[in-house]
C-alpha cells in the first residue's frame, strides 16, 4: 500500500475488515462477522462500501476519491465475500477502478470509483459551513439497547447519536445530524467514513415527516480528506420521497469543522409502524 | 417500453439520442453526432448519462430512479457507440441493471442504475426549497457565442443561462444556478434531465472562489419525477474543492418549485486561466 496510507490506518482497515489477498493482487475475500452484518444478521450496506473503498486504495496505491456501490443481492452472516477488482484506466494522477462482491456464483454488489493523488497547489475551497450541534456527550445513543442485548450488528463497533441541531431551518425539515464514531479509535481512513456513511434514508423519511428507514439501493461516497478524529459529525439532508423512494445526502464532518467526506443514496423507505407490523404478521 | 413512458416522451428521447436497437434487446448504438460532443468535438459527458437512463427505461420498461456514470475514456465525434445492457436483479417492484458503452474495444464508460415504479401510497414529501432566481427572460445565456459560430457541442440542443440568486448566502459561496432547456420542448424525460445534469464542477471551482470548471469523473442523477417543463432550474452547490478535485450536488426544479431530480459529481478541476494557457500553449 502506498505511502499516503499510514501504519495506524492499515491497522485501523484491518480491524474494520480484514482482507485477506490473493497472489494475483486482484481479489481478496472477507468472512462476513457479526460486525459487519445489520441487527438481522445480514450484510450491511456499509460494510460493502468500506470494503470497496479499501480495495481501490490497496490496488491502485492511492487514496480514495469517490465510489458508488450498487447493492444486487444480500446474504447472510458467516459467508465468505469474494472481492475481484478491476483497475478500467490507470492516470498520471487519478485511476477508475471497479469492483464485484459475490459469495459463490451470487453477486452481491458492484462499486465503481476513482483513487486520486491530490495535488498540494491543487484549487480548493469549502462551499458549505458545518451545522451547529449539541456536543456528542450531551447526545443520546441510537438504538441503546441493541448494544448490550445484541450479539449481531454494526453496533459491535459502531456508535451513532442523534445530534441535536441548535438552529433548525424549518425549510429543510429532512435536516439532521448525527454523531458516529467506529471501533472508539481517531485514526480516519476512507473505509472507516464510508462505514458511518449508510444513514441517509432516515433523513429522507423524516423529510416525509415519518419515523422510518429504508432499505439502501445503492451508496456514494466522495472523500475530501483523512483528518483523525472519534466523533465524526454525519450530517444528513433528507432531499425527498416520493412515491415510496428517497434521496438524500450527507457531508461527514470532523467535530471542529473540516470537511471529511460527501456522500447520497437512494433508498426504498418504509415507516417504522410498517416494519413492526412486518415483523408481528 | 413500458406505459409510463409517452409517445411525446418517447420521440423527445428518439430526437435526443437516437439509439438503434439490436434483435437481443440487450443491445443499441448511437452515432456520436455533433450535438452528444462536447464543443471540442469529442463526447460531452451527459451524452453517456443520458444514454444509460433511457436504455435502462427501455430494457427494464421502468422509470429511472438513479443511474451513476463512470467516465473511462472518451471519444470523437462521428464514433459509433455501443451499449451493452444487464439486468442484475428484478425485483417486483423495481430492478438493478448495469450498462456499459464502448467505441470498438475501447471501454468510455459504465453504468450502474435502479428503475422503479412508483407507489401511489407511498412516503411522500420534500426537504428542500427551490433558491428565489430571476426568470429565465431576464437571465443571460452562457457561451453565447457558441451558439452561431459553433458548428459543434451540446449548445446546438441546448441552452443554459446563469439564473441570478436573489437572496445570496454568504456561507455557501459555491451555490449558484441556472436555467436550462433541451431541444426547446417541454417534455420532460430521464435522458433530458440527464443532459442537463453535468454543470456541477462549474460550483465547485465557485466555491473555492475561481472561476473554472472540470474533467468530470462521474455523473450520478437521481430521478424524483417528470413534470413536463421547457425550462429547467439547475441549482448547484459546489460543497468542496481539495487537492485539485471537487465534489458538489446538484438540484433540478421546475420553475413553480417542483423537485424533478439530485445529482451529484466529482471532478478533476482547472481554472479557466489554466485552460486558456494549456490552449494557448
Amino acid at each position: 500500500v502506498g505511502a499516503h496510507v499510514t501504519e495506524a490506518q492499515l491497522a485501523f482497515d484491518r480491524r474494520l475488515v480484514p482482507l485477506d489477498w490473493s497472489a494475483d493482487e486482484r481479489r481478496a475475500s472477507f468472512e462476513l462477522t457479526a460486525p459487519l452484518c445489520r441487527t438481522d444478521g445480514v450484510l450491511f450496506g456499509a460494510t460493502a462500501l468500506s470494503a470497496a473503498l479499501m480495495a481501490f486504495e490497496t490496488v491502485t496505491q492511492r487514496p480514495a476519491l469517490w465510489a458508488t456501490v450498487q447493492f444486487v443481492a444480500t446474504t447472510a452472516m458467516g459467508a465468505t465475500i469474494d472481492l475481484e477488482i478491476s483497475r478500467m484506466a490507470e492516470g498520471r494522477r487519478s485511476d477508475q477502478v471497479q469492483l464485484t462482491g459475490r459469495t459463490g456464483d451470487q453477486l452481491l454488489f458492484t462499486a465503481l470509483g476513482a483513487t486520486a493523488t491530490r495535488s498540494d497547489g491543487g484549487i480548493a475551497g469549502l462551499g458549505m459551513t458545518p451545522p451547529a450541534v449539541a456536543p456528542p456527550e450531551a447526545c443520546e445513543r441510537l438504538g441503546g439497547a441493541h448494544r448490550h442485548q445484541g450479539r449481531v450488528g454494526h453496533q459491535l463497533i459502531s456508535e451513532f447519536r442523534e445530534a441535536t441541531l441548535l438552529n433548525p431551518d424549518p425549510a429543510r425539515p429532512g435536516h439532521m445530524a448525527m454523531w458516529g464514531r467506529v471501533l472508539e479509535s481517531a485514526t480516519t481512513t476512507s473505509a472507516k467514513l464510508g462505514f458511518l456513511a449508510d444513514m441517509v434514508p432516515i433523513a429522507s423519511c423524516r423529510a416525509a415527516g415519518v419515523d422510518g428507514a429504508g432499505s439502501s439501493i445503492d451508496n456514494t461516497l466522495r472523500i475530501v480528506g483523512l483528518e483523525d478524529t472519534e466523533w465524526v459529525l454525519i450530517e444528513l439532508d433528507g432531499q425527498v420521497a416520493a412515491g415510496g423512494y428517497g434521496h438524500g445526502i450527507t457531508h461527514l464532518w470532523t467535530p471542529d469543522g473540516r470537511l471529511l467526506a460527501t456522500g447520497s443514496q437512494s433508498a426504498k423507505l418504509f415507516s417504522i409502524a410498517e416494519f413492526m407490523a412486518r415483523q408481528a404478521g
